[in-house]
């Protein structure tokens, strides 16, 4: 009997030091990012495993404006699950939220498709970090072309960020993020009222 | 001496413990496919947080073509997990994977947007199911429109399914599915030599 006590009481302390390191898991956000010489963003490999919050096509907010003939690029953002959990309950980012910006070459004859465009190759992976350290308290990376990706780069610094902070400044819908192009984040930013005056 | 002993003793169960459900997360496929009455899909209230895979915008190979003057259609497609990394390790789909497949408005006029389109309403919401269980091996789900979906709905069955098998089986590069359209996908199918004869 005493015996039983015992394993009863192990398996549920086990159980409960279970559950914690699950729930620690969740809340110490390991999918946060990851930094080399203290402010330079590895480049998150897994995050097409992220949550996906918008496409969108030939966008023209982009620094590399498509000529008219050229074919229009795919953007699809990503941002870090448990920074997308928290914008889910609060309608604001986590410190630590990392959005990461695809741009892909888009294609339009394959079949069954008769028309319209699909995605193809990636041409260039950026990222915004959200990090109290930095002046803006936002960050912007460039990872450069998608065939020759840098696995580490420091955060875009002088003119090559200023119109970069300019326009999510003045244009973003929640913070430093274009939330009014993410119609599910829009729903709960009008829910919560985080959207800036205007949207 | 023997309480350090129980201690240790107790933590390595813990982590026993945590390891098993990690691994037991993973492996029993929790974001497989649920089903009421049998074959009657359950809409998965979360697929936004599985894998994104890709989007088109205006793409026609949709039963529903739009007019020459309407707004093009985006159409996402997410995949559950657990399906997903089993894609990528081997190229092939296991049984239960589900697609969900979005239709949604697109929309151009938002500052800092000057051109291009980005999505907005969610329109229709479909599924595509691998269960061996189903005469093809797969079966098709339309949950309606994005205003009033349904929360199970069976398969479709007769004429209404009979375009999706035919344009499945016919222009499908892997499988029943579009890999074609699906960049990360394409490749991973390439590398393990799963397309079909043509792609």
């Amino acid at each position: 009997m005493a015996a039983m006590k015992g394993l009863t009481a192990v398996l549920s302390l086990a159980y409960l030091v279970a559950l914690s390191l699950t729930v620690h898991g969740q809340q110490s956000q390991a999918d946060g990012p990851r930094y080399a010489n203290g402010t330079s963003l590895v480049r998150p490999t897994n995050y097409r495993e992220w949550t996906f919050i918008g496409s969108g096509l030939g966008l023209t907010y982009e620094a590399e404006t498509a000529s008219p003939t050229a074919a229009p690029t795919f953007t699809n953002t990503f941002v870090n699950p448990s920074s997308y959990r928290a914008f889910m309950q609060t309608g604001t980012w986590p410190n630590g939220t990392v959005f990461v910006l695809e741009l892909r070459r888009s294609q339009t004859e394959a079949a069954p498709n008769k028309g319209g465009r699909f995605q193809t190759d990636l041409l260039v992976l950026e990222a915004e970090v959200k990090d109290a350290r930095f002046p803006d308290g936002w960050a912007f990376f460039n990872f450069g072309r998608g065939t020759a990706l840098s696995d580490v780069t420091p955060p875009l610094s002088g003119e090559a960020v200023a119109s970069c902070v300019e326009c999510h400044t003045k244009h973003a819908a929640v913070e430093r993020t274009f939330v009014q192009f993410y119609p599910t984040l829009l729903e709960v930013a009008r829910q919560k009222r985080t959207l800036k005056p205007g949207f």
